[in-house]
């Protein structure tokens, strides 16, 4: 069993950029689908020259685009747009993130591209939805970010509004469209029919902070607050970030009694050697522990501040509390154990070079599918145009020395 | 076109509980997948009591079991375990999520349960990954987020490590096994193939941090930092949150100039009324602006604090800036173009009364799939039995009799 052959024969036509749409098609060709990105020949997707312009890809670019194939086609050279279309009338799965209103003045819009192929899944990423008063607009991951209400509940609580250091206006867009994506290709084997589907990444983001809306439910309505390191509301302590040795502006460790789990607290006053608080009334409820906040914490951090983060969670975890320590990249970068499990993977890229990466962390059968490097710009425009069109190979001469084909 | 029968006929046995499974096959319910939820009859899946006990089910629970049926086993009962099994030697998929070794416990490892039926895709949801040294370590959404490396990468740039508000963990997890399940069930649907899926939350959360492992290569391989509302790196300013009239926690506008795009910035300085800059040197190009870093933001917060944050994001918007208000959970709640567009949908339930919850953003067709209530406990154990397994009335009471069925 393994996970790189479940989507053998899905060929997606990939006009995306950037994060949101490329995320979502890697996805799917991590587990076998003919991801063909369509780029523009002068410097292809803008995601190769994050970080600033380079005669190499950039790392950003190599996150997101692994195991596809890249053909360079001019877009607004009518032949290019021929082309286009061609390998339309041949994918089950069309895909752009193109700015508002850009595909269809490029003449590839929905209602073109149906009348080409009407069992095509025509997916569409857009910053805000359609009906949105926003719905013109531009937007970045942080854009969405800010309007999906995920800021206005992550920082500290008397702090500004925070941007998450993921990318979940991006990334987790992405992820949403590829469960669409096959949801339709299922209903697509067995009945031929087309779809057409639609995300904004600002509607993306509520889909993901589901516990505030919550919380403002069962709280009275107001807006959920910021909480720093705990839960939505503040939870109930011990619960949060804790100091630990080292000083260093990760050298924490988190910390978690379970309200619905009372002996939570009652272990961990066993690890921390302060068997004397175990009956004391003060602590002795989640609701008494919430009305003397401070103190729990300043029991707690007396006690991980004698210890280093790895060690505080091997002790608080080992006796079955939730703990974790704070880890950077580079700490994760560095251990070997994400490696031996296939989560992260050794790659070699012809320009780049050696790198690690992360990869589809799912396991099938045990292993995580493996990874490929992302294509160079145009790299597989011959093979797709004969693969998946048959053209010969004059033809594709042709349209490479008109400079059709980049 | 619509999105509900997509997967018509997929039968899922759900073993899951709180948020990580309970996304998963709950987005699969909205596709129009048959989840069979399988409950303790006594209190049923913890995630019903979040926030306290009551007569009624949490708001929690009813965001992440809509669509589903329940069914109330004593798993403890032999015959309990037997309706299981058969449940299992009908169902395409099995998913769990208890904690490490519980389901093996139970009698219903995936050893047991593929030797019922080859053909299932059974799946796994875990804090940690097997082979990883915390494998045996419980876990919620927050330990993932500590130790994958996001809270690392969350809060002020002289702050410690903050949560961010949205569960990654959880249902960011949620939604990798359920691309997972799909791209397991096409590959089932051509060869009848089973498969073995596991996915760890500290390794799903990588998947979402990428952005911060690529900044990490290419800035000298020292750890990803902080960053407040910018990103990652801190970006070249104008980015991240402005201050706005109002002075409320969440009146603020993000504005992003992109480097990629310097009209962004001269466009920004023409709607702040701020012509006199336009070829000022220190701020003409992205790096020397990030060398102005406080000036620029002195600059743009003298005029953002002369507006309401709408204002402030539709004047900027509309010049094609990217731009974003600062929105919290009420204000998304009041908007009435969220249900008007379906993102959010009005709901009535038998105990809990009327709310509205967010459903699944993506739209087929035009339109989000329609959502249903969350089930009571145990409220479709008769038709389940009937349906799944044929058992007859006789055998249904007799089993209800001897509390096997809840």
């Amino acid at each position: 069993m393994s996970g790189e052959n479940c989507l053998a024969g899905l060929k997606i036509l990939d006009l995306t950029q950037f994060e949101a749409g490329p995320s979502c098609t890697e996805a799917l060709a991590w587990m076998g689908a003919d991801v063909v990105k369509v780029e523009n020949p002068g410097s292809g997707d803008p995601g190769r020259s994050v970080g600033g312009k380079s005669d190499k890809d950039s790392n950003y670019f190599l996150q997101y685009n692994s195991n596809k194939r890249s053909i360079a086609v001019n877009l607004k050279d009518p032949r290019g747009l021929e082309i286009v279309k061609d390998l339309a009338r041949h994918a089950d799965v069309m895909i752009e993130n193109f700015a508002p209103g850009a595909i269809e003045r490029l003449g590839l819009g929905y209602d073109v591209v149906k009348a080409i192929n009407p069992a095509i899944i025509y997916c569409q990423v857009k910053g805000f939805g359609s009906g949105s008063p926003h719905e013109k607009n531009l937007a970045f991951d942080m854009i969405a970010q800010a309007c999906g209400g995920l800021m206005s509940i992550t920082g500290e609580e008397d702090g500004p509004p925070c941007k998450p250091g993921a990318t979940i206006g991006d990334t987790g867009t992405g992820m949403l469209m590829a469960i669409s994506i096959l949801g339709a290709y299922v209903r697509r084997l067995r009945t031929g029919q087309g779809e057409h589907l639609q995300v904004a990444m600002q509607d993306a983001i509520l889909h993901y902070i589901r516990n505030a809306f919550a919380y403002m439910e069962r709280s009275g309505g107001k807006p959920a607050p910021r909480a720093g390191s705990k839960t939505v509301g503040g939870g109930f302590p011990p619960i949060g970030v804790y100091p630990c040795k080292g000083g260093g502006p990760n050298d924490y460790v988190y910390i978690y009694t379970s309200a619905a789990n009372p002996e939570h607290w009652t272990r961990l006053l066993k690890v921390m050697g302060r068997e004397d608080l175990i009956g004391d009334t003060r602590f002795g409820t989640p609701a008494a522990r919430a009305e003397h906040r401070q103190e729990v914490d300043e029991i707690v951090s007396a006690w991980t501040r004698q210890h280093d983060k790895n060690t505080a969670m091997n002790l608080v975890g080992s006796a079955t509390i939730p703990a974790g320590a704070v880890l950077d990249t580079r700490e994760l970068a560095d251990d070997p154990t994400f490696q031996q499990r296939g989560i992260r993977q050794p790659m070699a890229h012809p320009t780049y070079g050696e790198y690690v990466m992360s990869g589809w962390p799912v396991r099938f059968g045990g292993a995580p599918p493996s990874v490929g490097p992302a294509p160079l710009l145009g790299q597989h425009g011959t093979e797709v145009l004969s693969d998946w069109l048959d053209y010969d190979n004059g033809r594709i001469s042709g349209l490479r020395d008109a400079k059709v084909l980049g």
